[in-house]
């Protein structure tokens, strides 16, 4: 459940804080994680934090909590991130941008029970510029995947693969049959849950697949928090039934 | 001047704002630009980003600004980066992560008189990874310079290209000869500044040299603000003699 709140689309009179609250207090039962595109609060400044801070306070520890932050710096700089998500404000997890290589990503590695989920290849158009482009004999996304896989392993690394190149999560799942895999682009930008499953899937799901937009924008009125359930309900209806297969 | 602060690095007995507005007193003269990285900042949390706040404040308007901050993420989401940092953190510049392509860097190019510094080359030891690994007819760096530098112009682009491998720079300049270069890796990581000018200068010189370490922690006693000064001071001195040709 991606927690992209944006003041701009929020139905009027309630704060940010008070409407992730109703929306975790509905979608709680219906969904493994919650993903907050940092973004969308550090613009805010200060305040934006606290909102931030208080929010992962509220989801707790039945969930887990994704940072969407896209970081990645020099090895020391790196640590210093990993800190700030995982030790500042108590995130399980965090997305890491891959292009500055090793050094820049093991610093999310180092700490027992903390992930990094590596970007690999994105849901936006962009990722034809770059990700999708020929490296080698293979992919840069395909490379990006065989090489920072070597770097840790599947129980402290996950990758981002968009929902909106579906078949191409065939090809991820070559190189990283057994790595958990964070599908955005499901809902908004349009991608399929059942082709996302059908390429996805492995023998233990494999798949933490997130929808923001179309979830918690699903009403504008007074009752958006019952129709961000019923968007999430209908969305962990039709998972259900791809995992029973 | 890179404003890399790290309390463990620091005197005793000076808080980070204090040590900040001490080492921009001394080195006002004798440099063009402050580069905090925020990571420093953002890994204190709130109180980080008051820290932040109140440093770029201090900087005041004679200098450039530049975010350190290595954003980048779906259009829509890039442009509130670009929000925190030119409009709720008043930066001139921010570092941009190219890997997710178009949508990702052009929300930072939208603001007169603001600047994206893309990634390209970094100072850093996993630059093999990927970025020097071969992409199609050219290596990965050289695609992201080639294919970004059509997204915007040179009076709103700027480029990352480390001092580590300065005979690159050469490589960089046959595809990007006006954009400005912030190069960071003098100092601390190694980098010859005669050979950085040697390789990266252009007519305009073209090149932001960036120290951090070497600086910042030139002294850890009562004399940090003036050993920072000294060390800024020759750099300078050998930047002046290079610029002179």
């Amino acid at each position: 459940m991606g927690l992209d709140t944006d003041p701009a689309k929020i139905p009027a009179g309630i704060s940010i804080l008070d409407f992730n609250k109703a929306i975790i207090d509905t979608t709680r039962d219906v969904c493994v994680a919650y993903k907050p595109n940092i973004a969308f609060y550090e613009c805010l400044g200060k305040e934006g934090w606290d909102i931030l801070e208080k929010t992962v306070d509220y989801i707790g520890t039945e969930h887990l909590t994704i940072a969407d932050a896209k970081r990645g710096d020099i090895g020391n700089t790196s640590g210093y991130y990993a800190k700030t998500f995982f030790d500042t404000y108590n995130f399980d997890s965090i997305t890491v941008a891959p292009y500055m290589g090793s050094d820049s990503v093991k610093p999310f590695l180092q700490t027992d029970g903390k992930w990094a989920i590596i970007l690999a290849l994105t849901s936006n158009p962009g990722a034809d510029d770059f990700e999708l482009q020929q490296a080698g004999d293979e992919r840069l996304f395909e490379k990006v995947l065989r090489t920072s896989s070597t770097w840790g392993t599947d129980e402290n690394t996950m990758y981002v693969v968009g929902a909106t190149r579906p078949e191409m999560l065939a090809d991820v799942r070559k190189i990283v049959p057994n790595h958990f895999l964070l599908v955005p682009g499901v809902g908004a930008q349009g991608g399929s849950l059942a082709d996302v499953a059908k390429y996805g899937m492995n023998k233990d799901c494999g798949l933490l697949v997130n929808a923001s937009r179309s979830i918690l924008y699903a009403s504008n009125g007074k009752d958006f928090a019952e129709a961000a359930y019923k968007e999430a309900k209908k969305m962990q209806g039709e998972m259900a039934v791809l995992l029973v297969g």
